[in-house]
């Protein structure tokens, strides 16, 4: 992926963007953003697959197209859940990294199907997934053809009502020790609510987690999904700098820097 | 379905078959056997969701022919389960009902690819599902155009470790209040353990729910999976006459009873 | 208990009552109804431990004295709860059940206490216990000299919201199995709304439970505590009714029949 | 406490020791080697409530004056369990934390008893404690006239099993937010297998947490309770030179720790 190496126990990567690609303005504003903060890496949803025919369904293959533009913008690599089989190419023609959500993690003709799409998974853990269920999803991907699976703890769903998930901290230390993959951490939707996002995060940095999955908009009350755990471009900066003190995090691009600021200022 | 009328609520609908379809004899023999003693649908699995490349796959395209076979030979329904959008088509080609497991409870393209199938489609709970994430799903599938679904409590996720899962009897009640929709039971993987699932049938059949999804096999301890919480043809036989005592259910085929027995004598 | 076999295998025995003992008017008009409705058996509670300084902390001994007397007049037996081993001797001397709550269940110097009570102990399932640990909390009653130790299965705390908790009917199955202790089911605080409260009542007594544990209340709306999950009188002798299908009750006794209807005319 | 404030959000104070006080020569090498090593408090159970009549009951009073004795001798703080009222007394003559243990969350006489011992109250989370729970039992202990409760978080029971519980790192995020009481974290129990303590110990100390409760034992393979969560006090040693990465922590007693290294030595 372009010089960029996750889980090889250098640089703590952070995949940060919207829940949903909503519109170019939104998802290039965001990228500008996080790569001047450091995030190596943007996400973004372009199908979502938790919606009704009700709700919004993601921009599809659009989408797909505003991640590539903003991928040139900024030189981050991408990184975009696929849902089905049938989605799997062309995902694969513009994501450097794929991948498969929660609801998906025991979905095994798209585990099969990734196999031979020659871009690393990111594999989220089901809601309540054992960690012994986690590892069989990768093993079947890897089984087709594919090793480059990175884990993804995402909170797992227990009685607790005050946040949205339970983060299982312990998961990443009992994955780091019994696994040789990488581990992330997704501590937006483990919180539910971005005022512990960033405590959330250093656990992550300090457990010995490989990177982050973190939810960034620039304006969390307008976003069209998971608003109320999405750090603003603010929050963003100040857990980056924050988390510094503890792993090593790329500097950020200067020049994207600035024109994250200028585009802001345009804004106002 | 051939006049079966699933949540109408007049008969108790039994579903019973193996978990898996593993062979002509295994299944023709249960066929035999299941509709003797009063089953209206041949339950068995062609494709298997859970299996890692290493493992059982499920006998495909040759299982559902044999499904459709025992549906010749005994007057049966068949349910069996559908794992991709793109097998919708050959199932629904063999099946009179399309089953979606638990795993797949929140795939929305498979969800979405039902819609157009033709068939009812029996929806299992999530296995840590709310009920109103069970209830979006079914409202997923009737968007796209398909109002048959029927709803499948199967157990849930919990800290118990005397059963494989814990019945949540309180859902049969819940759901037959807010919905209209069927209700059926699977007591079978509830449980975890055959003992125990002749009690789980009776208190879904006075809770109010519509019918059973049960797991039998000729040889449990041959069965190449679930066999643990597999019934015997015998155990089979006395759960539906201590059923019928709760709820009128069909008496079952005379012939096919006096067909399976024969095919018991010849076999051993 | 006066000629009362909890678990005999015998009559299925339901237990009945208000949350709170609140008042004499209160309990004594709900003593008439649920022994003219059959109960054996008189609930009530006259310490409440769920209770915080600023909230209703219970009766104490005149709520002791107040069951006594609804047993003087109905030949009711009764349940309640004792929070303490203080408590222990003189909770013994009012009531024939000394009950164990939930939040009890590994209160060990209170289990020890009521080795040498003299009386049948209720012991409640804690709220995410395994029903291993439910059966060690028995043996130390047992093990303090006390063998008479009836199981109360009251629903487990899971991530279900449609319910307060999720009532766990193989547990009965389980229990019945591996222990011989009688085993009774609360269908109230499992439930926590009172419309699904009669179907979770049924489903105990046909998978072989030996009675139930149910909150009545002469005016749930107005109850000081779990009102909602509380039946009214019509409802309990419905419930009643309706479970005489499946398992033998008691009659009720016809003259407190009388008087309770008696006196819920001059209540009006 | 002779100087030492937990939650002044100026030392990290730790707690260390064995799960039960089992003689002489075991506490006070443990007390010798955990002083040494910095920690503030040593923990050690008198009294042990999950056990059966059959088991290790711990060793009552006599305990206690271990716990004084190792004291004195090391300058340590003194935390230990209190499981009934009776018992209140007796341990706050000896502890300078009364500790309630998980089980005891909910247990309210106990709660009120210890309004008026004059000691910090250390409060266990339950096992399935919702938040607003645990710190309900705070503010009984508090209305009762006591407001230095210490809040832990010690793991919650989810359907994992690969740890004993799964540590709810947010918890202590969300508690830092609504509370301002102290909230340390218990790594032991919540991992269950010592391999993981120090990570989680990590977590703790980067997301706020005061202090740490945690199990040492100078030979944990031949504890007589959960040695195998236990660290050694060489893993002690290094965790604790780890976490002064992150937080600030006591240098350690250098003539304690020559103390603890000449008698490991004579022990040899």
């Amino acid at each position: 992926m372009g010089g960029l190496a996750i889980g090889s126990g250098g640089e703590f990567v952070v995949m940060a963007g919207p829940c949903a690609v909503e519109s170019e303005r939104q998802l290039l504003r965001t990228a500008d953003a996080v790569a001047a903060a450091g995030a190596r890496v943007l996400r973004g949803g372009a199908y979502k697959g938790r919606s009704s025919p009700y709700s919004f369904q993601g921009l599809g293959v659009e989408g797909l197209k505003l991640l590539a533009k903003a991928r040139e913008r900024t030189g981050l690599a991408v990184v975009t859940e696929v849902l089905c089989p049938e989605d799997v190419s062309v995902v694969a023609e513009y994501a450097d990294i794929m991948q498969v959500g929660t609801r998906s993690m025991e979905n095994y003709s798209l585990l099969a199907a990734l196999g031979e799409c020659g871009r690393p998974v990111l594999l989220k853990r089901g809601m309540t997934a054992r960690l012994e269920e986690l590892l069989h999803s990768a093993q079947v991907i890897a089984a087709s053809g594919n090793p480059n699976v990175i884990l993804c703890e995402r909170g797992i769903r227990t009685f607790e009502t005050a946040t949205r998930n339970t983060l299982d901290i312990g998961a990443v230390a009992v994955l780091k020790t019994v696994s040789h993959l990488p581990v992330i951490v997704d501590p937006s939707h483990a919180a539910g609510v971005r005022s512990i996002v960033p405590m959330l995060a250093r656990a992550a940095a300090v457990v010995g987690a490989d990177g982050l999955l973190v939810e960034v908009h620039p304006d969390p009350e307008e976003a069209m999904s998971d608003g109320e755990q999405s750090l603003t471009f603010d929050q963003f900066r100040e857990m980056m700098r924050d988390l510094r003190r503890y792993v090593p995090i790329s500097r950020g691009c200067e020049d994207a820097c600035l024109r994250a600021f200028a585009a802001e200022g345009a804004a106002k």
